[in-house]
Parts: structure tokens; sequence; C-alpha cells
């Protein structure tokens, strides 16, 4: 897949994406304004499982996790056995040479950012890796933000810098590609859209009848 | 507890009260529009875990489960084994000869009803059993309905006859009445609140370290 | 039925009620801007299909349609052929003799009112007919009015005054009151709700499968 | 016209009312938030006329006008010609001596009260006449207050209180009564409601052709 | 004065009020949606204040402190230097006996009331001590609440009721009646709002000049 | 007409266009949230009829239609007479080999899609078609999506992508040209604007007279 | 004034504009709900009379104005004495020869356009005269259109064009620029803004006393 | 750091920013409508309280502050000892030859502009700074104006002209770099943001047990 200049029309591949979840910490979603806190970690949760379904790697940074802004949300990094937290001090995750390295060494070229808060936390490296030549993307319902102008804000910045802003659905069904691939059911399941499972349920109540 | 002739001064008693869920079924809520149909599924359950911890009884009923507006929604089922959903044709559910012998059986004088949707299904039976001299209650957020004007109107019908609104977090707690009862633990966990699991992983977050 | 000193706990019957319909003319309804327009005209013409096929009188009046507010709406004319718009120059409907002749000559006691603007086409006659004895209440969204302040105004004065207020569907299947009835299924295909069709489709699309 | 129990029944008559405007102040108006400072003053201006129109007298009462809250506003003084501000210290203008002298003065027990802010200015009169005995009620957007909360706050606490809650344009025409009256084109003048206008002038649009 | 059947009707007298502040724990502040946190504690701040300048007793009671909800906000106890925050484990803080003992103790009749949640812990008091023949009411915006479905049932439940609802600066200047009263400008000052203090910079800037 | 680099500066052609209609199954669109049902289904049939009036051929595809989110609705069927929807099971349209067929046998370098959801399948068939040298754009009324994240994130990219976002009577309009075209009287009367039909009354009553 | 390639640098210029008003006909407005229509009509006679006061010429056009969308809206051509309303029956105003020369007669560059609907009637002749090399701009609240996504669907194309959107009071002043110039105290006053006026009455009555 | 065409991936740089404020005169605050006037207050002081600390110099205009807008809000003066407030008359500060100097003399090349009004006061220098080669970004919460119109073109013209909008916090922690810097803890302490004191809050009362 060739890669466009106008990265809005490049689609996402689950051979060259990466995830990275930048403070998804408890203290720091107790101040998110713009989604509602249970949405944000499910939606969260369910980018990274389809991640990992799908084989793309999953980086996950917080900043001092033993500090004021507590631990990353427990939901996440039990939904990523294995997966270590990288603790780092500068506000930008790009800056982080753990963070960094953690990229390079998967030798992908798509970034899939979240982060609380969505236009520093999420944004700053967004901005600083695609500075860089890598195509990254933000996740707008994976991130969380403590008031609408800064959501207005870091939504116009992305735009203005090229960025794509996505949810974390079509991000999933984007690198799927098909609904007949194999991971396709468990890619559904990961998702866990509420509206999915209701036509599911209708579905199977008039079959049964 | 003495009843008050404004029926909203009266609080819930675990001893005195019947949870009555009407047409929570998986055709009705695809037509739901005025609380994500996620959390509607999440609150009704999680009123019927709490009434069955606090020992309250639930009776469940369905408008021709097996006719255009499908089964009772899975997971409400699943919640309470050995529940039998009540079919019936009637429109208003205080008509139907079934649930009201449910309801009687009980001996208990008030009457917590959610339904979808909230004008009909929900306040139909409420308004009725008042009528009847019974102290109905209706609880908004595990109820739904198709637009705002229905919910307008449902809202200042109810407010009009005297029937007091509450939410399911409310109901619970009201009949829980203390926090060191010995079923507070479980009470709380069946009403699963976000803001809550939030703070105690603040909580554990900072007591670890 | 026995009919309460609350009005709200009332159950309308179609052996009882009327409908009333004012100042649904096309200069007033240019005006509203509290429900699409579409949206305003879909009802009331489903509010009066309804009543027809449940056997109830509709009555139509109009504010001199010769004048500056132009003629009442033809698809509410051509829904009620056989129907004459009184017209009138008194503001409230209920000081027009010809209005309440034909409410009088039914000899019913519940008085369904719809009106452009709600707050005083539709209110004004509601209040007149309660207080002189009538169980009158006000159908939300088959009325309209012309902005945020006089709707509140309205409905808040309606709440204040006993009468309650209802949609056009609930009015509806409260008077049809059971599924099985044997005009059910023109009650509501007069109604025609969206997602009941939507629901009917999906029933239709996995049945044939 | 007999007066009813039920304050939200009795319609307004211009041979009983009297309008009373409290502190449309510059100051305090610089303050409003709920409505658009425009449209306040258009509104409080076209009730003044309107009411003097229809014979209606009109009371105005101004908190320390020499002080930091400044004079009443322009546009409503140049309206009411002849009328004196009533300048008072209390916040309750139903406490000053002096409005309450000029309201007995005129015999008339239905006071029509617009102020701001809507829930003290606007409100404690109307509380405190209503106690006195008087049939009051509040002109909703001819008032105006400092945020949304105090506006829920004022509304639901003159709904407790039996108080209707009006606009100008509906205590207008509800002591007009008749489209045919005398004065019906002034008072339509008075109010210049923008969506009337419009019609009128696509009604000579049309009839030009 | 004289107390009125309806408690809408009667204005608060700071000889006659107890202010109850329930459960502004930082813990549930984190979990608050429907005001700023900032205004919140701002709001709760001010009432102290305020009824500390005009002699009105302030009652702090918070749930279990040293459990998970935490301390009662810093910035409150701060403000009311000599209050007992009272610890209690009922839900109701009407039914704690020491809260009840406090507010007896003083021998006044109206009781102010503010907590989090709104519908909890500010309501259960509230309509329990309106049962036990108190008049009280409920400061809107000095209480907040985790959800809308949570506020629209709180809000509507205490209107059924008759419990009026208030706002922070309503609650203080009628209580202070006079504006020209000798603490005046101290209870302004404990107010501190926004849009007074900028008419003030306005009126200074313009005399300056 | 010379096609610009900037695709917005482009005026659509009747000569040059195509529509798409993408997944408007009835399963997917009970999910749909951000517009209401019914004006969804209106707008895409006036699309569909209006563009045959204009003689621009339609294509519409499904995904998977016997599966679990059932046939494409029956209103759009209906007014496509002829047309067969193309079945297919990969995500993006633009990638399935029967629909990039169907769309370069037209000859046609325009393409007008519509789908449901709207950041998926709406958009990455423009997207990918786009990148392909299309000039496409994405008819925001004639799509629908499940959440407000979903819509601001899929209008975020087409925006950055310089994919124009329009409604389906712009798209009519912008291919008719002229009112005095001698198709103009159908294609208003297939894109049935509500406010259109009022002012038609309106003027037909005025007239009248 | 030198010209930049991204023409929102570009600042207006009294010298290099003109304004061309399209489609503000009385039934086109009966239709706007994205603005209240009072003060779109007070915007667009502000936006012409600053115009007129700075010495930019204005130019009205309008659609078959014997037809059904009506005459320009009187107010509009009471404001513009002298001012001719070329009629057309292209939707596209560009398109129309009379337009066209009526612009190019200027020898001015920058457009300034505001028409009802944003989406058709102002933004189609801004997108073309852009292409045409023009430096345009639409004036927002001197447009109006039908529903949100119509409103949505326009300014996203406008911004994707790159053609600022504007509001009325920002192009008055960008071209006045100085508050000293001669011609400042009659532009302020042609603007008419609310705000400005209550301060001039808050300096007033402060400066009186 | 070097800089990239697209300003919006510029990471700010405490030794190349420079803060300019214009126009937060009390006059003009009173008319803004788009943020709370405490918040906006709040929000500009924290902005220049956190430059001043990281180095960044000030730099403060106004317009006329002896005429009708009054003088610059005195909290913001109080909190930048030492600055003098640049009188000028043009609209555009940029066009102001002492405003100009002022930036100059700093040598730095980031302008990061607030201002009453957004579009207007903020933007103008902005967009003219940017012409003349500056990275220049606007604070949309250290900002404010008088109506929404006049936000969305504001904004909307920003995002067409390159410059990036962005909140006062993220201005600051973009200059701050890392939660290690010596200085962190003052710009924390300047920013004051209530979520993140709460947050404090919570963990020193669950310490504390």
């Amino acid at each position: 897949m060739s890669q466009h200049e106008n990265a809005n029309l490049n689609m996402l591949s689950r051979d060259n994406a990466v995830v990275l979840l930048v403070d998804h910490q408890v203290g720091l979603i107790s101040g998110v304004r713009d989604i509602p806190l249970g949405d944000l970690k499910h939606n969260v949760v369910a980018l990274a499982k389809a991640a990992r379904t799908l084989g793309v790697p999953v980086i996950v940074t917080a900043t001092m996790p033993d500090g004021m802004w507590g631990p990353t949300m427990p939901e996440l990094t039990a939904a990523l056995p294995g997966v270590q937290v990288i603790s780092r001090t500068v506000i930008n995750a790009w800056e982080d040479p753990n963070v960094r390295a953690a990229i390079e060494q998967t030798g992908r070229k798509q970034i899939i950012v979240a982060g609380v808060s969505l236009e520093i936390c999420a944004s700053f490296p967004a901005l600083s890796a695609k500075a860089a030549g890598y195509d990254t993307r933000v996740v707008l319902d994976a991130s969380g933000t403590f008031n609408e102008a800064k959501r207005t804000a870091g939504l116009q910045r992305l735009l203005g810098a090229g960025i794509p802003v996505t949810d974390y659905a079509t991000a999933a069904v984007e690198m799927l590609r098909s609904n007949v691939d194999p991971s396709a059911g468990e890619v559904y399941s990961d998702m866990d859209m509420p509206f999915a499972t209701l036509v599911w349920q209708i579905q199977s109540g008039f079959t049964k009848t």
C-alpha cells in the first residue's frame, strides 16, 4: 500500500501500524469531561484488544505512575498481559528515548495514538512523530480531556497538522479490511459495540421464533 | 416508616418494595434515543441485581415476546435466574391479571417501575397502581424512550401525578440505608458506578505507593 | 373508568375523548422553531387519523383562515374528509360558541388538544375547559411554538394547572389499550413511527433469510 | 371572570392586571446570560408598550439607580413617558412601601412581574404578593438571570409556588382576547414578533404579484 | 414572618435558618459532572461564608471521611474554622443522631441543604426533615451529581415534594433582605459573583477617567 | 467544466457524476444516532430519485445483506427499480471489484458517496477513490453514524483529505444548475424539502384569497 | 496591501472589496433555522449599511423574486436606496452575466458574500469566483440555512476551499482599520451591536452620577 | 528546534516565544458570551503568570483604555507588575508601531496571542504576524467573543490560515517540556487547574489515613 502525501488518504495496515497509549492514568482520567469515563475505559481497552488480535504491537507509557497521577488504569494493564508500562518524566512521549526506541524497534511507520489528555499527551507525540516522517493519527474516543476548549483546540491543531483523527472501531476495521478475514469474529468481539450486540440479539430473537 | 400523603417524601424500604420491569425487549430498545443503549442495559441489570441482593422481588413482563418487539434483553434474564417473563397483550401492565397477581402476591406497597418506553410501558402501570393506592415510582435511567418530546411529556405527567422519578442507584441506596449494612459491599458492587470504581482505583494506587 | 381528582392519573378512553386541533395554519407553522416542521405535520396528521380509526371525534378550528395566517395545512384537511374547519376571531378557542358547541355536542369529557402555538392556541382552551370541569390534555409533539421561552412557559403553566402533557402516540395507544384490539393494526399504521417501521423491516429481513 | 384556586387556570384581564418591572438596570443586564440581551430589551419594551395600549398600568422600580447597577435601561424609560422609576433599597420590591402603594393604588389583583434577575428581583415580589392574596405571574422572556442554575432554581420555585410563568406575547394576547378588538392592530405592532412580520412580508410579496 | 403551607412562598430568615452541608468530600466531588468542579467549590464556600456573616449556623457532615470518599474538601473546612465535621455511616444524614441533634440544638426551623450528590446526600435529609415539619430547601449550585438523569430525577422529586430549590446567592440575599443592611458589603464580598466584580471594575474604570 | 486542484472548488456536473450508496442496511440503520432515522431514509431516497431524474447513475452496495446487518432498506430499493444491490465482503467498497467495475463502467469521474456509517462505509471508498484520482464527495445527511465521536472523526478526516462534504439537496441543485431547467420541477419534487412545501402552501393560500 | 496565497491571511480593504447579497428573499428566510430570523435580518442590514458608509459597493440579487420565494426582504432594500435587485434564474449567482458584470464593473477583487442559503446561494458564487481568481469570503451571520447538516457541510466545504468565513462586524472593522478613522462613529452605529450599546449606556449612567 | 513549514507541527519554546495579550478590557469582557467570564479572567492570568515563570516576555495592549471599553482588567495588570499597557487606536495590534516594536525587540519568532474578541483582537495580529513570517498561535480559552457565529468564524479562519489554536495550559506545558524541570512546580501552581488540585487533595486525603 503506497503512502500518500496527504495522510488522511492512507489506510491503516496491520502490517505497518503500532498503537501508542499515553497516560491513561487514574488521576488524569478523573479529570476527563468530554467523554463518560466508562466509555473512555471501554474504548481504550477495546482498541488494545483488537490491536492484539490483529497482531499490531501496543506500547503503553505513563507519567511518573508512582506520583500524583497514579498508575495506568488497571483494566488496560489487565488487557495487555506482558506489556511493560514505560515510565517517563518528559511531557511529550516522543522525546522519551525508551518510548521512541520501543516504536522504532517495531519498524512500523503508522502510529495510532490515544492519550489523556487529547491535546497534550496524545497530540504532542503525534505531532512530533509526524514531523519525523511517520504517518500518525489520534484515536478520539480512546482519548479524553478536561474541558471543551481543550478539545476544540486539540482537534483543530491535529486537523491543521494533517494528522487524521479516528475512532477506535474505525481504526480496527480499517486494519481488518474484510468481514471474512479469519480474525473478523474476534475483532468484532474485541470492539464490543453496543448497537451491534443489540442487532445480533434482535436477529437471534427473531430467528428463534 | 409511616407513609406520607405526598409520596415524594416517602423513603423506599426493602421490606415494602417490589421492582417491576416492563418491556425491556430488544426490538423496543433499538428505538431508544434518550439514553445510550449500553447505559440503559447496564442500569436495568444493576437495578435488578441490587434489588435481589436486598431481598426485593423483581417482576418482569413483556409485550408478546414472540412478536415484533422480540424477547426481553438477554442480559436481564441472565441476571434474574428463575424469574419468568410474564407475557401480555394489554399495553398497560397493570391491566394484566398475571402481572397484578404477581405484585399483589408480594404484599408490598411500593412499586419501583422501569420500562421501555418511559411514558407508556413504565408510566401507565405506575399511574394505575398509584390510582389504586400504591406508592409507585419510575426509574428514569433504567427506562428509555424514542424522542425528546415523549421524554418531556412522560416526565411532566409523572410529576403532575405525584409519582417520584428516581434513578437506579438512588433507589438502591435508599433501600440500603446504611453504608455499614452487611449487604453494602454487594449492593455497591451490583450498582457498578464508573466514578466509584475510579475513586477506588485512585485510592488503591496511592496507598500502594 | 372513574375519574380521579388528579387528571394525570386518568387514562384516556376512546368512548369519552374528543380531539381539538387549533390553528395548524400554514402561516403560523412557518414560525414554529421547537420541532422540525415536517415532524409537526406528520404528528398532527397521525393523531387525527388514529383518532378517526378509534372512533374519536376530531374538531378543527382556525383563526380567520382567509387572513394573514392562511389556511389550515392541507395535509390535515386531506386526512379529515368531511370535517369543517371552524373559523373564529377570538384567540381562546374555548370562548368561541361554535367550537364549544361542537365539543358539547359530542357529550365527551376528555379533550385532547393540539395547536400552534402551544402556549396560546393549544393551552388557552385546555385551561378554560379544565376550569369548566373537563379533563383536558395537550399533545406536545402535535403542537409547536416560536421559541424556547414560550415552550418552557407553556409547559410549566400546564403542569401547574394539573393538565397532563402527552404525545400523539401515547394518546393513541392509551385509547387503544390492547395490542390485540381489532383496530390495533390500523392504529399502529396511522401512527407511522419510524423506529417501529425499521424493526418490522429488520424482522422481515431476518425471517426472509 | 371568576378567580380559580389554581392561578394557572386564571386568564389575565386588562381590567384587573398591572405590570411590575423590577431592576432592568444596565449594570445588572450586563450579567444576564440566559437570553441574548438584545432580545431581553426588545421583549420588556414590547411588554410595556402592549400593556399601555391595553390600558394596563406599568410600575417600574430600580435598586439604587445612582449606585453600582446603574439606571434603568433607557429604551424602557423612553417607552414609558411619564412613568417614574421608584428607587428602593430593599431587595424584595414587595417590601418597599412605595412599590406596594403604587400597586394597591391601582386596585388591581393580577400582577405581571418581570425583572433582572428572574429568581430574585422578579420572583421575590411575585412570591410575596401571591402570599398576600394576589394572582401573580412572571414573564420569562422579559426577565433574565446570570447562569443556568439560577434559572432552573427560579423556574422550579415559581412552579412549586403555583405562580404561572408566561412570556410577553402570551400575556399580551391573553388580555387582548380577540383579534378583532379595536386595539388588536396596535398590540400586534407593539409585540413586534419577527416571524409575524415575515409572514406579513410574504403575504404582501405574493399579493403584489 | 408567618409560615405558609406552601414552602415555596416562605422567605428565608437569618433568624430561623441553618445551613447543612453534606458530603462535600474530595472523592465524591471527583465524580460530579453537572457543574464544573471549580464552580461547585466556589459556591459552597461562598454559601458557608455568607451564612456565617449573617449569623446563620453551618453544620457539616461527611460519610466516613477516613474511607473511600476521602475528607471534606479543604477549602470548605478552611472557610469554617471551629466547625467539626460530623462523621456518619447512615446515608440519609437526617437519620444520624448527631446531625439531627446539631440541627435541633439551633432551634431553627428552616434548613438550607447542599450536598454531593444532589439527589441522595442533599435530598434525603431535605425530604426527611420536611416530613418532620421543617421548611427545607436545597441549594442547586452548591450541590452536584454524577450524570444528567440523576440531576433530573433529583430536581423533579424535590419539586414534587414541595421543597424549594434555590441557588447560593439567592439564599444569601433572601436572608440579607436589604442592600443597606450593615452586613451587605460583606455578604456581597462573600458571594463573590464574577459579573458583579466586573460591573464594579467597569464603574471604577469609568469614574477614574 | 475544468477540474481544480482543490476539489472543493469543483461544481458537480450531471454529465460527470455517479452516486454510490453504501450499506443503507436496516440493521446498521438501527444503530444510527446522529440523524433521526426517518430523516436519513427520506434523504437517501430523495438523493436517489433526484439523481435518476438528472440522468445520474446510482450504484448500491451492501455488506452481506443475507447476514447480520440485514437487507438494504426497502424504501431505497423501491425508489430504484432495476438497480441490483452489489453484495460484498470487504469493508471498503472501493476494494470490491464489482463496485469498482460498476463505477468505471460509467466513465464518470465525480463520485457522490453516502453510507452507513459515515466514517467507514461512506468515507473509506471516498478516500480510496480520491487517492485513485476521482473527485469524490460525501453526502452528510444521507449518511449516518453511531455516536458523536465517530461523526466528528469522520468529518475531520474528510476535511483533511480535501474531500467536500455536502448535503443531498445541495448536490442535486448543483447538478440542476438552473431553476428553469426542464427537469427543475421534478428535481424539487424529488428533494421534497419540508420548508419549500410550506412556502408553496402559504403562497397558494394567499393567492386563493 | 499585497495578496497572500492563503486568502485567510488577507485583510479586507475598503478600496478593493465589494459586497454581494444573494437571495435574502422572504420565502427562503422563512425556512432558515440556524439563526433567529430577527438576527439574520439585523445583520445583513448592518453589513449593507456599514459597507455603504465605507464606500464599498453592494450588489443584490434574487432568484425570480416574482416567484415562489418572494421578494428580497424589505428591510434590506430600504437600507439600500438606489440599488437594483438583479433577478436571475441560474442557481449559482456567479453564472449570471448581469451579476458578474456588476462585480467586474467595480474592478474590485475581494468579494464579501452573504446569502440564503449559506451552502448554496452564498457558497456557490464564493467558490466559483475563488476559482476565477478572486479573494472571496462568506459572512456567516448575514447568511442562513435550513438545518444543521446543511450548515456543517457548507462551512466545511468553504474551509476546504480556502475561503475565509467571517461575520458582519469583523468584515466591517477589518475595512475600517482604525478607531479614529473619520467614519468610525458611523460604522459602529451601522453595526448596532447590542453589547456595545449596553456598555455605552453603563458608561453614560456612571458618568452622569 | 527546527521550524516546520506547517506551524501546527512546531512545538513552542520558552526561548523563542512571546505572549501578546490584546484588549482584555473590562467593557469588552462584559460582552463575552462563549466562556464564563470568571474562567476567562482566570485563564489569561494563569497564562501570564506561567509565561513569566518560564522567562517568556508578556506584552499587553489595549484600545484607548481611557475610552468606552475601559481599562485592562485589574487582575491581569496585578499579575504583571512592571508591564506597561500599550495604548493604541488601530484595530489590528500588529499595525501599531509600538506593539510591533515591543515584539521585535524580544527577537523572538513565536507569538502566543490571546484577546477579546477572539476573531478580531486576537486573530488580526496573529494573521498579520503570520503573513510577516512569524509562527503565531491563538489561545482559545484566554480569549473570548460575543456570540457563536463570531467564534465559529474566527476558529475557521485561523484553521484555514495555518495558525494553531491552543489553550493556556497546553501552551505552558509545551514550553515547560519536562515534569522534572526546576520550574515545574511553579508552572503547575500558576496554571491552577481545578481537577489537578482535586487529585492532589484526594492523594493527600488517602495518604493521611
